[in-house]
């Protein structure tokens, strides 16, 4: 066993901030998220509010001091996360490590560029974090499933949407050059976008043929929109019934054992374990 | 064999009235199920009516009177049911016995706030008791899988709307600083309910892009929408699929032996049986 | 065997006559299909241009003259059909025999009502008979098996729709309370309307929430129908799964023998056969 | 082993030509689909912004100038394709070969017909040799099994859409003689069109039921059309499903042996073939 070399402080002090920041075993860990999520919530209500005029203008001090407030709290989170982790850089470029610089950035460019600070309500992406800290079986497990799902049938799909691109763009130029400005169809890019919102059954209404071959040449695209929807449909409904099928025959359910690493919640240590086998903390408390 | 205490005159009236209110099986029990149906109906459609202002001019008095009827009825009918059964609590606090006190409460509380006789409109909801009057094996039994498939996916599904809602978010903001007051996107919740509109493709045309890249940034939208519209249903699908594979391989058909409790309608009783093995009533008739 | 007894002439016509409308195996048979569906599709043709207001005033004798022509010719088929069939009464009360009615009563109602002759479009429905003219194993087949899964997941659906129209209440009569007249929510009943536009994904955008809470509630409904859209899918899906399924399994091609019935189209006729099985008349040719 | 006749300079060239433009195994041929596809995108990048009146306005000499130089290549193109091949009419009229001559032809015609050239757009489909291109196993793979589930429901959906363009003629009727022109029913073809908008839930809005009756029949379409959605969608999850599942149970790769055609990329040649078995080319480079 190899001997572990005396920490300093700073390590120490590290280790702690870790495990409360990205743990969510211990009780303070747990603490921490909730809040988290807390204050996201309401800074992203706080954004929102600011971009409705007339609260914007009866509470417009109150809000701004509380978008610093959050902002200040989440900038110190994110320094905090990079300075207690090992591996910062892993960090900083990690999906939610984006996001999280994504969070704060918008106020401090917001004395650059007036109304950048809307931005903040990005922050709402932080709220995905939400499935980390419920960390119930069942939801983890079912995102899993979901992402497994998606990935099996992104080549298919991919193939599926951009043969629907190549079609948008021959019956967008068609209809632009049979309905003519007056009918919307002002340019063959918004004809495609007059395609596309016909294609997916959105129909807004603000662009709509008035000839009656253009309404004619519309009655058919609908009809293949409702066709092909099936297509993306089948292709999910499939993996999934697959999924489920698969599921049903092996249904022993997965035994996980005694304990958990606090800082990357890896699970099945060993009882005797004293290093976890992931990322290589102690797991003694 | 326990010996029954003798009942009271009361307790005899009390037991009558339950098998008429709430069985199913006697003949009179029918009948009253069925007559409740027609006055719900009749009930709806007078609210409905009364909304409706070149009926409510003319017919006034007369819809009034009707509904004051109708209340009347479900009134003495909602204190005969919390007065026959055993466990009333239980009652008035199930599903039925909320909906029942909401279908008559909108119209006392007229006397206090004009316009909430029409929330008796709510009284709808106790036509879902059609599905224990028909009873009919099919119906209750499709019910009853309909229930199964979406308690099964409830959990994915709720991941889903989730994430879609938290993107939705995002989207949101983009959309009102790409677009701006003159499209309608005058704030981010506006922003946010245009999003909802086009991602589930209902498309109003209420809200709707202007600007070259905000139409771009819509047919993205919208193809997403037309994507992930697949999950849902491909969730569900393979719920069903599941489902319909597994009754075809068990379909020896559940045999449901003689005697039916007329209280709680629990069936496979022994053809000895006195008492009901579900609510203790007797089985006497 | 049992001995024919000598039919009169008139009857050696009628077998003729039916066997040239009703059957599809002989020549005859097949021409006359074809020279039908191609009057049926003029006369479609010619009803929908006389309701297009331009048309209509330039050649309203021609399309007059042909509408008359058209409508004689299946007056005449009409009365042959009744005529040459042994069971007047099964044709006259069966599907294709009430649609025959309905095509040509329209044209004779015009002269006490203006205008009824329009509704001879529903002639449109006597193309349903295509696809015994095609009798094509394949479409047969098919439709054969679209109807069976529909038939199967009937109870189902009935369940869903039924509980979708009592949420439908519920909520067309919030959104009238919440929204009121200005908004389009004019009635109770115009809310259910909408509530149903927008549960079905139509949104049509003629009503349309205008208050931030009716907003609100209106994605709610949107998200709700975006859930519950997979459910008929869903059912369906299954259905046709589990039917694609099976017929993998037992791939065994139904061969079918020899003679075909002239007149009813039964198969699996001995070849020895000389009376059909199924209506009894004649099989020598 | 049969003895080649020497080839003539003329078939040198030719066959080298070949080998670029249509083999996609050469650097060579890599690197002229890759120019072709990055021309192709630029060249319907031009015809969309000539179609933009403000950019057309400014900079039209340059994009006709792009245009041409554009439709030259492709026309340079064309004809080598044809002189290289072996069977010229073959290509002519294929799939491909009918796309590129359309490609060049508005460009052509615009002499004549002024504004024809903006069919050039019609280039875009060109785009569909991606798929060739990119020659990743996963995609063509998964297009197979699209155009596969697709067509095993090819009858199934025809049969679907026949009875539903039937129905659309009938309630297209209905609701012109129901609703009239005020409510934008000016004729039964307008009927139609709107019938279809709303059973494929796409929802314009520009053409509305005004009438109580004509929004109850309205209501009665959306919940058809909301149920029939689920027919195509269950044909092809069916289809897919029992693909996905069959696959599972052989899931040996094939294994696809050394050699590959560079002219027709035919695939599994004998490691000692000298021919294409595909297409009859030397395989000796």
């Amino acid at each position: 066993m190899q001997s572990e070399e005396p920490k300093s402080r700073t390590d120490l002090i590290r280790q702690r901030i870790y495990i409360v920041i990205y743990g969510t075993n211990t009780r303070a860990g747990k603490l921490f998220d909730i809040f988290l999520l807390i204050f996201i919530l309401l800074s992203v209500a706080a954004v929102m509010l600011e971009s409705v005029q007339e609260i914007d203008e009866k509470y417009h001090t109150t809000l701004l001091v509380a978008e610093w407030i959050f902002t200040s709290l989440f900038t110190i989170e994110y320094i905090l996360r990079i300075f207690s982790t090992r591996k910062p850089w892993k960090y900083i470029f990690s999906f939610y490590g984006i996001i999280d610089l994504l969070a704060i950035l918008p106020m401090y460019l917001s004395f650059f560029i007036s109304g950048s600070n809307l931005l903040a309500s990005i922050r709402a992406l932080r709220l995905l974090r939400l499935f980390r800290v419920l960390k119930l079986a069942n939801f983890i497990g079912e995102a899993t499933n979901l992402k497994g799902a998606l990935r099996a049938s992104r080549a298919k799909i991919t193939v599926f949407l951009f043969t629907v691109l190549i079609i948008a763009m021959v019956i967008g130029t068609l209809m632009f050059l049979i309905e003519g400005p007056e009918a919307g169809f002002t340019s063959i890019p918004r004809g495609i976008y007059w395609t596309i919102v016909t294609l997916t059954t959105v129909g807004y209404g603000d662009i709509v043929p008035l000839t009656a071959f253009g309404q004619f040449l519309s009655v058919l695209v609908m009809i293949t929109g409702y066709g092909i929807i099936a297509v993306p449909t089948g292709i999910v409904s499939a993996e999934f019934t697959k999924q489920r099928i698969k599921q049903q025959k092996n249904q022993k359910p997965v035994k996980k054992s005694g304990i958990v690493c606090p800082l990357c919640n890896a699970e099945k240590h060993n009882k005797k374990a004293t290093y976890c086998h992931s990322c290589g903390e102690k797991l003694i408390f």
